[in-house]
Protein backbone atom coordinates (compact mmCIF):
# COMPACT_ATOMS: atom_id res chain seq x y z
CA UNK A 1 0.00 0.00 0.00
CA UNK A 2 1.21 3.58 -1.10
CA UNK A 3 0.85 6.01 1.91
CA UNK A 4 0.61 9.19 0.90
CA UNK A 5 4.26 11.65 0.84
CA UNK A 6 3.85 15.08 -0.19
CA UNK A 7 7.09 15.76 -1.42
CA UNK A 8 5.83 13.01 -4.31
CA UNK A 9 3.17 15.73 -4.70
CA UNK A 10 5.25 18.75 -6.02
CA UNK A 11 3.69 17.54 -10.04
CA UNK A 12 0.40 16.71 -9.59
CA UNK A 13 0.18 19.90 -6.66
CA UNK A 14 1.80 22.81 -8.40
CA UNK A 15 0.82 25.21 -5.87
CA UNK A 16 3.35 22.97 -3.06
CA UNK A 17 5.95 25.60 -4.97
CA UNK A 18 4.52 28.34 -2.83
CA UNK A 19 4.24 27.36 0.15
CA UNK A 20 7.36 28.21 2.92
CA UNK A 21 8.99 25.80 5.00
CA UNK A 22 7.18 26.09 7.47
CA UNK A 23 4.09 25.64 5.95
CA UNK A 24 4.98 22.78 4.11
CA UNK A 25 6.68 21.04 7.41
CA UNK A 26 3.22 21.52 8.73
CA UNK A 27 1.21 19.76 5.91
CA UNK A 28 3.89 17.12 5.67
CA UNK A 29 2.66 16.51 9.25
CA UNK A 30 -1.21 16.82 8.87
CA UNK A 31 -0.89 14.38 5.41
CA UNK A 32 1.88 12.07 4.73
CA UNK A 33 1.53 8.40 5.65
CA UNK A 34 -2.26 8.69 5.57
CA UNK A 35 -3.50 5.82 2.70
CA UNK A 36 -5.19 8.96 0.68
CA UNK A 37 -5.73 12.67 0.34
CA UNK A 38 -8.38 14.12 -1.90
CA UNK A 39 -8.62 17.54 -3.40
CA UNK A 40 -5.54 18.50 -1.14
CA UNK A 41 -5.35 21.89 -3.17
CA UNK A 42 -7.31 23.51 -0.67
CA UNK A 43 -5.56 22.68 2.77
CA UNK A 44 -2.58 24.39 0.07
CA UNK A 45 -4.37 27.61 -0.42
CA UNK A 46 -4.90 27.78 3.05
CA UNK A 47 -1.66 27.71 4.24
CA UNK A 48 -0.31 29.71 1.21
CA UNK A 49 -2.46 32.67 2.87
CA UNK A 50 -6.19 32.28 1.74
CA UNK A 51 -9.42 31.87 3.27
CA UNK A 52 -10.25 29.24 5.49
CA UNK A 53 -13.74 27.89 5.12
CA UNK A 54 -14.83 29.94 7.85
CA UNK A 55 -12.93 32.99 6.47
CA UNK A 56 -10.26 32.77 8.89
CA UNK A 57 -6.45 31.27 9.03
CA UNK A 58 -7.54 28.71 11.25
CA UNK A 59 -7.45 25.26 9.71
CA UNK A 60 -10.66 22.78 10.74
CA UNK A 61 -10.23 19.16 10.79
CA UNK A 62 -12.75 17.01 12.05
CA UNK A 63 -13.45 13.16 12.48
CA UNK A 64 -16.92 11.51 12.99
CA UNK A 65 -17.71 8.82 15.09
CA UNK A 66 -21.11 7.12 16.09
CA UNK A 67 -20.77 6.67 19.82
CA UNK A 68 -20.94 2.78 19.55
CA UNK A 69 -18.92 -0.03 21.35
CA UNK A 70 -15.82 0.36 23.51
CA UNK A 71 -12.17 2.09 22.51
CA UNK A 72 -10.47 -0.07 19.93
CA UNK A 73 -6.97 -0.02 17.90
CA UNK A 74 -8.48 1.99 15.42
CA UNK A 75 -9.20 4.88 17.37
CA UNK A 76 -6.01 4.17 18.16
CA UNK A 77 -4.68 4.95 14.63
CA UNK A 78 -7.07 8.06 14.40
CA UNK A 79 -5.46 9.49 17.65
CA UNK A 80 -2.13 9.29 16.02
CA UNK A 81 -3.08 11.44 13.10
CA UNK A 82 -5.42 14.07 15.23
CA UNK A 83 -1.87 14.23 17.12
CA UNK A 84 -0.06 15.23 14.16
CA UNK A 85 -2.45 17.49 13.42
CA UNK A 86 -2.58 19.64 16.67
CA UNK A 87 1.15 19.35 16.39
CA UNK A 88 0.64 21.23 13.07
CA UNK A 89 -1.41 23.70 15.02
CA UNK A 90 -4.79 22.60 13.25
CA UNK A 91 -8.01 22.69 15.18
CA UNK A 92 -9.30 19.19 15.87
CA UNK A 93 -12.46 18.68 16.40
CA UNK A 94 -13.89 15.13 17.15
CA UNK A 95 -17.72 14.94 16.50
CA UNK A 96 -19.82 12.75 18.18
CA UNK A 97 -22.56 11.44 16.08
CA UNK A 98 -25.06 10.59 18.37
CA UNK A 99 -28.12 11.19 15.69
CA UNK A 100 -26.07 9.72 13.04
CA UNK A 101 -25.92 6.25 15.54
CA UNK A 102 -29.52 6.68 16.17
CA UNK A 103 -30.57 6.64 12.10
CA UNK A 104 -28.01 3.28 12.36
CA UNK A 105 -29.80 1.69 15.03
CA UNK A 106 -26.79 1.88 17.64
CA UNK A 107 -27.90 0.95 20.87
CA UNK A 108 -31.41 -0.54 19.07
CA UNK A 109 -32.38 3.65 19.08
CA UNK A 110 -31.78 4.38 22.68
CA UNK A 111 -30.35 8.34 22.61
CA UNK A 112 -29.30 7.95 26.10
CA UNK A 113 -27.12 4.68 25.76
CA UNK A 114 -25.71 6.46 22.80
CA UNK A 115 -24.98 10.20 24.56
CA UNK A 116 -23.65 8.37 27.67
CA UNK A 117 -21.35 6.62 25.02
CA UNK A 118 -20.51 9.70 23.60
CA UNK A 119 -19.21 11.01 26.90
CA UNK A 120 -17.24 8.22 27.60
CA UNK A 121 -15.92 8.32 23.83
CA UNK A 122 -14.85 12.27 24.64
CA UNK A 123 -12.88 11.20 28.00
CA UNK A 124 -11.14 8.41 25.85
CA UNK A 125 -10.09 11.00 23.39
CA UNK A 126 -8.64 13.01 25.62
CA UNK A 127 -6.51 10.58 27.09
CA UNK A 128 -5.20 9.13 23.52
CA UNK A 129 -4.49 12.57 22.63
CA UNK A 130 -2.49 13.15 25.86
CA UNK A 131 -4.32 15.86 27.07
CA UNK A 132 -4.55 19.31 24.93
CA UNK A 133 -5.22 22.17 25.27
CA UNK A 134 -8.94 22.46 24.47
CA UNK A 135 -11.22 24.72 22.49
CA UNK A 136 -11.21 27.07 19.17
CA UNK A 137 -8.35 28.24 18.62
CA UNK A 138 -5.35 26.37 16.40
CA UNK A 139 -3.24 23.49 17.81
CA UNK A 140 -6.91 23.06 20.22
CA UNK A 141 -9.24 20.36 20.13
CA UNK A 142 -12.98 20.29 20.52
CA UNK A 143 -15.43 18.10 21.11
CA UNK A 144 -18.77 18.60 19.05
CA UNK A 145 -22.41 16.62 19.29
CA UNK A 146 -24.36 16.36 16.48
CA UNK A 147 -27.55 16.73 18.68
CA UNK A 148 -26.24 20.18 19.26
CA UNK A 149 -25.13 20.97 15.62
CA UNK A 150 -29.02 20.23 14.60
CA UNK A 151 -30.42 21.75 16.51
CA UNK A 152 -30.07 24.74 14.07
CA UNK A 153 -32.43 25.05 11.29
CA UNK A 154 -29.83 26.58 8.54
CA UNK A 155 -28.14 22.76 8.90
CA UNK A 156 -31.48 21.43 7.75
CA UNK A 157 -31.77 23.44 5.02
CA UNK A 158 -28.11 22.06 4.28
CA UNK A 159 -29.32 18.66 4.50
CA UNK A 160 -31.85 19.40 1.57
CA UNK A 161 -29.67 20.69 -0.16
CA UNK A 162 -27.35 18.02 -0.19
CA UNK A 163 -30.02 15.63 -0.66
CA UNK A 164 -31.94 17.72 -3.71
CA UNK A 165 -31.33 15.62 -7.11
CA UNK A 166 -29.08 13.25 -5.99
CA UNK A 167 -30.15 9.58 -6.80
CA UNK A 168 -31.49 6.68 -4.07
CA UNK A 169 -28.50 4.81 -6.05
CA UNK A 170 -25.95 6.79 -5.31
CA UNK A 171 -27.07 6.88 -2.01
CA UNK A 172 -27.10 3.61 -1.73
CA UNK A 173 -23.38 3.25 -3.05
CA UNK A 174 -22.72 5.67 0.26
CA UNK A 175 -24.31 2.52 3.21
CA UNK A 176 -20.64 1.01 3.64
CA UNK A 177 -20.18 4.36 5.93
CA UNK A 178 -22.54 3.25 8.26
CA UNK A 179 -21.34 -0.43 7.97
CA UNK A 180 -24.09 -1.73 6.03
CA UNK A 181 -24.55 -3.02 2.10
CA UNK A 182 -26.22 -1.24 -0.23
CA UNK A 183 -29.27 -3.53 -0.48
CA UNK A 184 -29.73 -2.92 3.58
CA UNK A 185 -32.22 -0.11 4.20
CA UNK A 186 -35.09 0.39 1.39
CA UNK A 187 -36.67 -0.18 4.92
CA UNK A 188 -35.80 2.19 6.77
CA UNK A 189 -35.95 6.12 5.25
CA UNK A 190 -34.31 7.83 7.86
CA UNK A 191 -30.90 6.31 6.74
CA UNK A 192 -30.88 7.62 3.22
CA UNK A 193 -30.84 11.25 5.13
CA UNK A 194 -27.10 9.70 6.47
CA UNK A 195 -24.76 10.91 4.05
CA UNK A 196 -26.64 14.06 3.42
CA UNK A 197 -26.48 14.34 7.47
CA UNK A 198 -22.41 13.85 6.73
CA UNK A 199 -21.84 16.30 4.04
CA UNK A 200 -24.05 18.84 5.63
CA UNK A 201 -21.52 18.53 9.02
CA UNK A 202 -18.84 18.87 6.76
CA UNK A 203 -19.95 22.22 5.67
CA UNK A 204 -21.99 23.65 8.21
CA UNK A 205 -18.86 23.54 10.85
CA UNK A 206 -16.70 25.30 7.97
CA UNK A 207 -14.33 22.09 8.31
CA UNK A 208 -11.35 22.42 6.02
CA UNK A 209 -10.21 18.88 6.09
CA UNK A 210 -12.25 15.62 6.49
CA UNK A 211 -10.96 12.39 8.33
CA UNK A 212 -11.84 9.02 8.40
CA UNK A 213 -11.36 5.65 7.64
CA UNK A 214 -10.91 4.53 4.30
CA UNK A 215 -14.48 3.33 5.31
CA UNK A 216 -15.96 7.07 5.22
CA UNK A 217 -14.07 7.74 1.59
CA UNK A 218 -17.55 7.42 0.29
CA UNK A 219 -19.60 9.74 2.34
CA UNK A 220 -16.39 12.30 1.70
CA UNK A 221 -16.78 11.76 -2.19
CA UNK A 222 -20.34 12.56 -1.89
CA UNK A 223 -19.70 15.86 -0.19
CA UNK A 224 -17.90 16.86 -2.94
CA UNK A 225 -20.27 15.98 -5.52
CA UNK A 226 -22.88 18.15 -3.64
CA UNK A 227 -20.65 20.86 -3.34
CA UNK A 228 -19.57 20.86 -6.91
CA UNK A 229 -23.52 20.82 -7.76
CA UNK A 230 -23.89 23.99 -5.45
CA UNK A 231 -20.28 25.39 -6.47
CA UNK A 232 -19.74 24.93 -2.67
CA UNK A 233 -15.52 24.76 -2.04
CA UNK A 234 -14.89 21.27 -0.93
CA UNK A 235 -12.90 20.44 1.95
CA UNK A 236 -10.01 18.52 1.44
CA UNK A 237 -10.33 14.50 2.73
CA UNK A 238 -8.13 12.31 4.45
CA UNK A 239 -8.22 8.88 5.06
CA UNK A 240 -6.49 6.62 7.17
CA UNK A 241 -6.59 2.55 6.69
CA UNK A 242 -8.70 -0.10 8.09
CA UNK A 243 -7.78 -2.01 10.47
CA UNK A 244 -9.70 -4.73 10.60
CA UNK A 245 -11.42 -6.64 13.52
CA UNK A 246 -9.28 -9.30 14.66
CA UNK A 247 -11.93 -11.57 14.98
CA UNK A 248 -13.35 -10.96 11.92
CA UNK A 249 -12.49 -11.20 8.60
CA UNK A 250 -12.02 -8.03 6.57
CA UNK A 251 -14.88 -4.99 7.14
CA UNK A 252 -14.53 -2.31 9.39
CA UNK A 253 -14.87 -2.25 13.31
CA UNK A 254 -17.92 -0.50 15.19
CA UNK B 1 -70.23 10.91 -3.30
CA UNK B 2 -71.75 10.42 0.05
CA UNK B 3 -70.62 13.67 2.02
CA UNK B 4 -69.76 13.60 5.98
CA UNK B 5 -72.95 13.52 7.76
CA UNK B 6 -72.44 14.05 11.06
CA UNK B 7 -76.28 13.04 12.18
CA UNK B 8 -75.40 9.50 10.75
CA UNK B 9 -72.34 8.48 12.73
CA UNK B 10 -73.47 8.31 16.22
CA UNK B 11 -73.73 4.44 15.97
CA UNK B 12 -69.94 4.29 15.01
CA UNK B 13 -68.77 7.11 17.37
CA UNK B 14 -70.46 6.50 20.69
CA UNK B 15 -68.84 9.87 22.03
CA UNK B 16 -70.75 11.54 20.43
CA UNK B 17 -73.33 11.45 22.67
CA UNK B 18 -71.66 12.78 25.69
CA UNK B 19 -71.07 15.93 23.77
CA UNK B 20 -73.48 18.91 24.65
CA UNK B 21 -75.72 20.90 21.92
CA UNK B 22 -73.27 23.31 21.82
CA UNK B 23 -69.86 21.00 21.03
CA UNK B 24 -72.21 18.88 18.63
CA UNK B 25 -72.92 21.80 16.79
CA UNK B 26 -69.32 23.00 16.94
CA UNK B 27 -68.42 19.63 15.50
CA UNK B 28 -71.35 19.43 12.96
CA UNK B 29 -70.06 22.72 11.22
CA UNK B 30 -66.51 21.68 11.21
CA UNK B 31 -66.91 18.23 9.23
CA UNK B 32 -70.01 18.09 7.74
CA UNK B 33 -70.08 18.00 3.77
CA UNK B 34 -66.10 17.27 3.83
CA UNK B 35 -65.83 14.09 1.87
CA UNK B 36 -63.95 12.24 4.65
CA UNK B 37 -62.75 12.39 8.37
CA UNK B 38 -60.53 10.04 9.42
CA UNK B 39 -60.04 9.92 13.45
CA UNK B 40 -62.44 11.89 14.21
CA UNK B 41 -62.54 10.60 18.12
CA UNK B 42 -59.70 12.68 19.20
CA UNK B 43 -61.93 16.35 18.06
CA UNK B 44 -64.72 14.44 20.02
CA UNK B 45 -62.39 13.76 23.14
CA UNK B 46 -61.33 17.48 22.63
CA UNK B 47 -64.86 18.94 22.54
CA UNK B 48 -66.15 16.52 25.59
CA UNK B 49 -63.05 18.77 27.58
CA UNK B 50 -59.89 16.65 27.13
CA UNK B 51 -56.68 18.15 25.93
CA UNK B 52 -56.25 19.59 22.46
CA UNK B 53 -52.45 18.49 21.42
CA UNK B 54 -51.07 21.62 22.78
CA UNK B 55 -52.29 20.99 26.37
CA UNK B 56 -55.26 23.56 26.61
CA UNK B 57 -58.91 23.26 24.89
CA UNK B 58 -57.85 25.48 21.71
CA UNK B 59 -58.58 23.32 18.73
CA UNK B 60 -55.80 23.69 16.20
CA UNK B 61 -56.77 23.33 12.30
CA UNK B 62 -54.19 23.48 9.78
CA UNK B 63 -54.19 23.48 6.08
CA UNK B 64 -50.79 23.14 4.21
CA UNK B 65 -50.41 25.02 0.71
CA UNK B 66 -46.86 25.14 -1.24
CA UNK B 67 -47.04 28.36 -2.62
CA UNK B 68 -47.08 27.93 -6.55
CA UNK B 69 -49.43 29.54 -8.95
CA UNK B 70 -52.17 31.76 -8.67
CA UNK B 71 -55.48 31.61 -7.32
CA UNK B 72 -58.08 28.95 -7.93
CA UNK B 73 -61.41 27.35 -7.38
CA UNK B 74 -59.98 24.91 -5.38
CA UNK B 75 -58.40 27.96 -2.80
CA UNK B 76 -62.27 28.81 -2.87
CA UNK B 77 -63.10 25.37 -1.58
CA UNK B 78 -60.66 24.89 1.13
CA UNK B 79 -62.14 28.69 2.41
CA UNK B 80 -65.48 27.87 2.22
CA UNK B 81 -64.28 24.80 4.50
CA UNK B 82 -61.34 26.98 7.19
CA UNK B 83 -64.72 29.74 7.61
CA UNK B 84 -66.84 27.10 8.94
CA UNK B 85 -63.99 26.24 11.29
CA UNK B 86 -63.15 29.98 12.29
CA UNK B 87 -67.35 30.23 12.83
CA UNK B 88 -66.74 27.04 15.22
CA UNK B 89 -64.21 28.55 17.25
CA UNK B 90 -61.16 26.49 16.10
CA UNK B 91 -57.79 28.09 15.61
CA UNK B 92 -57.18 28.08 12.02
CA UNK B 93 -53.57 27.99 9.81
CA UNK B 94 -52.56 28.15 6.63
CA UNK B 95 -49.43 26.44 6.19
CA UNK B 96 -47.14 28.00 3.89
CA UNK B 97 -44.89 25.37 2.82
CA UNK B 98 -41.70 27.32 1.10
CA UNK B 99 -39.63 24.25 1.95
CA UNK B 100 -42.30 21.92 0.72
CA UNK B 101 -42.26 23.78 -2.46
CA UNK B 102 -38.60 24.21 -3.14
CA UNK B 103 -38.37 20.16 -2.83
CA UNK B 104 -40.92 19.94 -4.83
CA UNK B 105 -38.97 21.87 -7.64
CA UNK B 106 -41.58 24.80 -7.89
CA UNK B 107 -40.36 27.81 -9.81
CA UNK B 108 -37.36 25.90 -10.82
CA UNK B 109 -36.56 25.61 -6.76
CA UNK B 110 -36.06 29.47 -6.56
CA UNK B 111 -37.14 30.72 -2.75
CA UNK B 112 -37.26 33.82 -3.61
CA UNK B 113 -39.95 33.27 -6.28
CA UNK B 114 -41.78 30.33 -4.05
CA UNK B 115 -41.97 33.54 -0.88
CA UNK B 116 -43.11 36.03 -2.99
CA UNK B 117 -46.04 33.26 -3.95
CA UNK B 118 -46.57 32.80 -0.11
CA UNK B 119 -47.13 36.39 0.66
CA UNK B 120 -49.66 36.73 -2.14
CA UNK B 121 -50.96 33.91 -0.81
CA UNK B 122 -51.42 34.94 2.88
CA UNK B 123 -53.17 38.00 1.28
CA UNK B 124 -55.73 35.90 -1.06
CA UNK B 125 -56.43 33.55 2.02
CA UNK B 126 -57.25 37.16 4.35
CA UNK B 127 -59.74 38.09 1.74
CA UNK B 128 -61.40 34.82 0.80
CA UNK B 129 -61.74 34.42 4.46
CA UNK B 130 -63.63 37.91 4.84
CA UNK B 131 -60.48 39.15 6.92
CA UNK B 132 -61.01 37.75 9.98
CA UNK B 133 -59.20 38.81 12.83
CA UNK B 134 -55.61 37.22 13.33
CA UNK B 135 -54.06 35.53 16.28
CA UNK B 136 -53.63 31.89 18.33
CA UNK B 137 -56.76 31.69 19.69
CA UNK B 138 -60.11 30.60 18.50
CA UNK B 139 -61.85 32.02 16.38
CA UNK B 140 -58.95 33.15 14.99
CA UNK B 141 -56.81 33.38 11.26
CA UNK B 142 -52.84 32.30 11.37
CA UNK B 143 -50.51 32.19 8.71
CA UNK B 144 -47.05 30.03 9.61
CA UNK B 145 -44.37 29.22 6.93
CA UNK B 146 -42.31 26.11 6.77
CA UNK B 147 -39.56 27.93 6.66
CA UNK B 148 -40.14 29.09 10.53
CA UNK B 149 -41.03 25.65 11.90
CA UNK B 150 -38.03 24.42 10.47
CA UNK B 151 -35.87 26.66 12.24
CA UNK B 152 -36.10 24.89 15.05
CA UNK B 153 -33.93 21.47 15.43
CA UNK B 154 -36.51 19.73 17.48
CA UNK B 155 -38.78 19.98 14.55
CA UNK B 156 -36.26 17.73 12.61
CA UNK B 157 -35.78 15.54 14.76
CA UNK B 158 -39.41 14.59 14.39
CA UNK B 159 -39.28 14.22 10.89
CA UNK B 160 -36.03 11.53 11.64
CA UNK B 161 -38.16 9.90 14.07
CA UNK B 162 -41.20 10.28 11.03
CA UNK B 163 -38.97 8.56 8.82
CA UNK B 164 -37.43 5.74 10.75
CA UNK B 165 -38.61 2.26 9.98
CA UNK B 166 -40.87 3.75 6.88
CA UNK B 167 -40.31 1.73 3.47
CA UNK B 168 -39.72 3.48 0.45
CA UNK B 169 -42.49 1.72 -1.26
CA UNK B 170 -44.24 3.45 2.01
CA UNK B 171 -43.04 6.53 0.87
CA UNK B 172 -43.40 6.52 -2.64
CA UNK B 173 -46.75 5.57 -2.72
CA UNK B 174 -47.51 9.19 -0.91
CA UNK B 175 -46.29 10.72 -3.95
CA UNK B 176 -49.46 11.79 -5.25
CA UNK B 177 -48.99 14.10 -2.41
CA UNK B 178 -46.66 16.21 -4.85
CA UNK B 179 -48.40 15.31 -7.87
CA UNK B 180 -46.38 13.05 -8.74
CA UNK B 181 -46.27 9.36 -9.24
CA UNK B 182 -44.76 6.69 -7.48
CA UNK B 183 -41.91 6.41 -9.99
CA UNK B 184 -41.33 9.85 -10.35
CA UNK B 185 -38.60 10.48 -7.71
CA UNK B 186 -35.73 8.02 -7.27
CA UNK B 187 -34.00 10.67 -8.74
CA UNK B 188 -33.98 12.85 -6.35
CA UNK B 189 -33.20 11.96 -2.58
CA UNK B 190 -34.94 15.38 -1.45
CA UNK B 191 -38.38 13.88 -2.55
CA UNK B 192 -38.21 11.52 -0.44
CA UNK B 193 -38.59 13.42 2.89
CA UNK B 194 -41.96 15.20 1.84
CA UNK B 195 -43.77 13.07 3.60
CA UNK B 196 -42.15 12.47 6.48
CA UNK B 197 -42.03 16.54 7.11
CA UNK B 198 -45.30 17.01 6.27
CA UNK B 199 -46.42 14.18 9.50
CA UNK B 200 -43.63 16.46 11.31
CA UNK B 201 -45.28 19.88 10.71
CA UNK B 202 -48.60 18.52 11.80
CA UNK B 203 -46.93 16.72 15.30
CA UNK B 204 -44.47 19.90 15.56
CA UNK B 205 -47.83 22.23 15.60
CA UNK B 206 -50.05 20.72 17.91
CA UNK B 207 -52.43 20.31 15.14
CA UNK B 208 -55.78 18.94 16.23
CA UNK B 209 -57.29 19.11 12.67
CA UNK B 210 -55.15 18.44 9.70
CA UNK B 211 -56.92 19.72 6.96
CA UNK B 212 -56.50 19.11 3.02
CA UNK B 213 -57.83 17.83 -0.28
CA UNK B 214 -58.44 14.09 -1.19
CA UNK B 215 -55.14 14.30 -2.64
CA UNK B 216 -53.21 14.89 0.85
CA UNK B 217 -55.31 12.07 2.27
CA UNK B 218 -51.62 9.53 2.09
CA UNK B 219 -49.66 12.49 3.74
CA UNK B 220 -51.99 12.16 6.40
CA UNK B 221 -52.71 7.98 6.26
CA UNK B 222 -48.46 8.36 6.65
CA UNK B 223 -49.02 10.36 9.70
CA UNK B 224 -51.15 8.47 11.19
CA UNK B 225 -49.28 5.28 10.59
CA UNK B 226 -46.03 6.62 12.44
CA UNK B 227 -47.70 7.71 15.13
CA UNK B 228 -48.58 4.66 15.81
CA UNK B 229 -45.55 3.54 15.52
CA UNK B 230 -44.54 6.16 18.25
CA UNK B 231 -47.58 5.73 20.43
CA UNK B 232 -48.24 9.63 19.25
CA UNK B 233 -51.75 10.81 19.57
CA UNK B 234 -53.07 10.90 16.20
CA UNK B 235 -54.65 14.52 14.86
CA UNK B 236 -58.56 14.10 12.89
CA UNK B 237 -57.93 14.29 9.18
CA UNK B 238 -60.53 16.34 7.20
CA UNK B 239 -60.35 15.81 3.14
CA UNK B 240 -62.14 17.64 1.07
CA UNK B 241 -63.61 16.73 -2.83
CA UNK B 242 -60.69 17.15 -5.46
CA UNK B 243 -62.01 19.35 -7.84
CA UNK B 244 -60.23 18.74 -11.32
CA UNK B 245 -58.57 21.62 -13.38
CA UNK B 246 -61.12 22.52 -16.21
CA UNK B 247 -58.19 22.27 -18.79
CA UNK B 248 -57.29 18.57 -17.45
CA UNK B 249 -58.88 15.18 -17.07
CA UNK B 250 -58.53 14.74 -13.50
CA UNK B 251 -55.51 15.30 -11.44
CA UNK B 252 -55.15 17.81 -8.50
CA UNK B 253 -54.49 21.38 -9.89
CA UNK B 254 -51.30 23.44 -9.07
Amino acid sequence: MDLVDLDAMAESHPGLADLDDAALARLKLMVDGAQEVVGLDHLISVLAGGPSMAGDDVIRCYVGFEPSGTAHIGWKVLALRLRNLLDAQANVMVFLADWHAWVNDKFGGDMASIQTTARYMEDTFRALLGHPEEGEGPGQLRFLWASTVMSDGDYWARVLRCSKGMTLAQVRKTFSIMGRDEASSDNDLSRFYYPAMQAADIGHMHIDLAIGGMDQRKAHMYMRDVSQRWGWRKATCLHTPIISALTASGGRME
